[in-house]
């Protein structure tokens, strides 16, 4: 029953109506053995609680979402980003992740500077870069769909994720290779084996891409197998390059938060199996 | 009162609550010397009454929206969008425009196959050029942003634009430089320095980026100087690169809608001034 989806990994916000128990819970009994956490939920929970909880289930822990936001202008803001970014670092050590992805953060209010955020995401990177080693955590930076480029992250293509990563050693700074941010670009092929050379791949995420967007456009993602992704390009495009770790399915969506969530979890294997592997 | 709007055009979707005739005369009384046009009113009131009435009133017709939509893998469908685009290359002459702005076209119902969708393209233009150089008018390909990938336009980046584009005469086939869709992209000066010395420049539309997106994205757009987009900075560049023609502001928003069309113009006249030129 369980054979294909030994690299399949739930990020929580899946079904995000489950508790952490739940999510445990539900994932051991579907033959899942990874997990992607979110921060909110887990501090919830209670960090070490969190981290024993998943542990003594036989779970990994795929990724950590998120840390980031780093492109503030004002100083205050942005000693405080970093020192909330250190703060996560910590957390996925303690959660036994070696992968903090990174919502690198939109443009400061009243700005229109996009380079300027992007070199203040390099700076704040190389600030946090040695923290995350000595950690053994490894920084993910997540390029996002372009039409959150103002208020979530200026790196909107694999391009300018790598650009920015190469600037780090591979083993402190990666990049998350999320198909809903970047089926749209033709040069995502060339990227991704740019990546795969590089071991720049610290993260693979699914979700469909399907219309009419929502308001505010964020919780609009689509099951796998809905919309407009060619989700199993991804995954073998990704292998070709060399990637070996978790796949994470990873989906906004409230008609699934809506539902049973054991049926919501058989339903995206089943997707998986269909549309992915 | 009128210097500095002599490159000025406004899009008729602009202010839509004005019909042709208040729009001329709005425009007349304001200085504007260009409009950009729209099929679907431009019939409902007449194609031949609709043409006269603007040259009448001195104004020039800087674009006409749209064709495209030339995606389609079912034959019928396929020559029925022809079809559809050689009228809009003759209502384009007739309104005695040389630009018809084309939307491309989305993923087909159920396909992803976006490599696809854009040879497509690439084959209609080839049937289209010919007919439209015979009426005076060069097809213009506007990337739209890459959130209307799936549904309106699988062209999301000036790159691409242009490399379909270029398999064309210049005096055939350009490219519509719009900020909305394009101000996200940090690779969009070098294609803007290309397209500007190919002679691709075929018309430059401006509108800002505010969120949230409303639903459906598409009636979300800002008014100039209302969001993140360096508006001045797409007009200088287009004019370092040889562009000469006119500047269209093309805003479709709800917001602009239910307000009075003259001081609507007002306003946007003052925001043009103000951080366009």
């Amino acid at each position: 029953m369980n054979s294909g989806i030994e690299r399949f990994s739930l990020n929580q916000q899946t079904i995000r109506q489950w508790s952490l128990p739940e999510l445990v819970a539900g994932c051991t009994a579907a033959g899942v053995r990874y997990v992607g956490l979110w921060r909110e939920p887990v501090r919830a929970y209670g960090l070490r609680a969190a981290a024993r909880l998943v542990r003594e289930a036989g779970l990994a822990v795929s990724s950590l979402c998120r840390g980031g936001f780093l492109t503030a202008a004002d100083p205050a803001e942005r000693i405080a980003a970093v020192d909330d970014n250190r703060a996560a670092i910590e957390e996925a050590a303690v959660l036994g992740t070696g992968t903090l992805v990174l919502v690198c953060g939109g443009l400061p209010p009243g700005s229109r500077d996009l380079s300027g955020a992007r070199e203040r995401i390099a700076d704040a990177l190389g600030e946090l870069a040695p923290y995350a080693a000595a950690h053994g955590v490894r920084l993910a930076v997540e390029p996002l769909h372009p039409l959150f480029a103002s208020d979530r992250s200026v790196v909107s293509t694999l391009r300018q994720a790598l650009d920015l990563a190469e600037r780090f050693p591979a083993e402190r700074v990666g990049v998350v290779v999320d198909a809903y941010h970047l089926w749209w670009d033709d040069t995502v092929a060339g990227q991704l084996a740019r990546a795969g050379r590089g071991g720049r791949i610290a993260a693979l995420q699914l979700a469909d891409w399907i219309t009419p967007l929502p308001e505010g456009a964020l919780l609009g993602r689509g099951q796998l197998g809905d919309g407009s992704v060619d989700l199993r390009w991804f995954r073998e495009r990704a292998d070709a390059a060399g990637y070996t770790g978790p796949v994470e399915v990873e989906i906004f969506s409230p008609a699934l938060w809506a539902r049973d969530g054991a049926g919501v979890l058989a339903e995206v294997l089943e997707r998986y199996r269909t549309h992915v592997l």
